[in-house]
């Protein structure tokens, strides 16, 4: 809204374009506080500033990406992150024919510096695109380094401390949610 | 738990690992069936051939990748999707330099030539991998071809008709819901 131009929206057009009623959308926009104005609605550039601030987008982090493999480029040049203030600062491989090479702007380190390099520069997310077998103990050799925030592609269910979000995509997963509605003859 | 061997299961077995309370995991599965015996639980292999039949994927899908980009190649040899049935059967991209290049065990295919081929086989399952600008043009024809279920990682909404599933992976809102909780001063 805000990149047509737009300075008013109501819940009602919120709720349109997010599935959702109107009271759902100003119940659940209430809950961080006041931000409609009554007649008029939501001021688009305001309520925008808002969220970003919500959200903890109004400001940039750094993230690190853990496998330099195909996700691991494609993560990397993933125009969206870039917009929401993403950024990528250092990409970590323990397969050595990767190491020192080009990633981006970066260039791939070996993981056995990983734990020195995020707690130096304080980087507290990363993404962790590696295969299941070695998922877990890279998680926790990045816990242990400080990170308290894992978007994680390896098809396994990580154990973190409480203190620690993983935000897991489970790309098989998301293929079988389709396929539940695709296919024809459900039990019984 | 098949993987391991184990033979029984109960409710509240499965509730710890997902986190949900035994009573839920009764209702949910009771909502497809009879899955459960009293004072046993359930019995691990019948069930996971029962909630493959529930998630049709007791049988294989075939499916098309449109993008063959690094996040293309990193689905293509995705190994989850393979141990679930899925198989890449043809790939596409509007890139002339792309096309003609080996892809995993497949070519890539001039998007050209995706309608017709979709039809021929029949596909009905389709990875959008591409760039925001043409993603709703490209499932556009995908539905025109024939497909029902698209899972989409373009940074777009999609706009589809009912009769179509799209599940939509947005990588930058997934890292957004992260650092929500990573961020220290929430509103307000």
């Amino acid at each position: 809204m805000a990149e047509t131009g737009r300075t008013t929206i109501s819940s009602r057009e919120l709720g349109d374009g997010l599935d959702l009623t109107d009271a759902q959308v100003r119940k659940d926009l209430a809950y961080f506080g006041q931000f409609g104005h009554p007649g008029v609605g939501y001021r688009v550039p305001d309520m925008v500033r808002k969220l970003r601030q919500v959200l903890g987008t109004d400001r940039n982090w750094d993230m690190a990406i853990v496998g330099a493999g195909n996700l691991g480029r494609a993560l990397a040049s993933h125009a969206g992150f870039t917009m929401k203030g993403f950024h990528l600062v250092a990409v970590f491989d323990s397969d050595e024919t990767k190491v020192g090479q080009p990633f981006g702007d970066k260039v791939v380190q070996p993981i056995a510096q990983m734990a020195e390099h995020l707690q130096r520069h304080g980087i507290r997310l990363a993404i962790l695109a590696v295969p299941p077998e070695p998922a877990q103990t890279i998680a926790d050799a990045l816990v242990a380094a400080g990170v308290t925030g894992i978007l994680n592609f390896a098809p396994v269910r990580l154990v973190v401390p409480p203190n620690v979000t993983v935000n897991s995509v489970d790309l098989a997963a998301q293929l079988e949610q389709i396929v539940f509605r695709l296919h024809d003859d459900p039990l019984p």
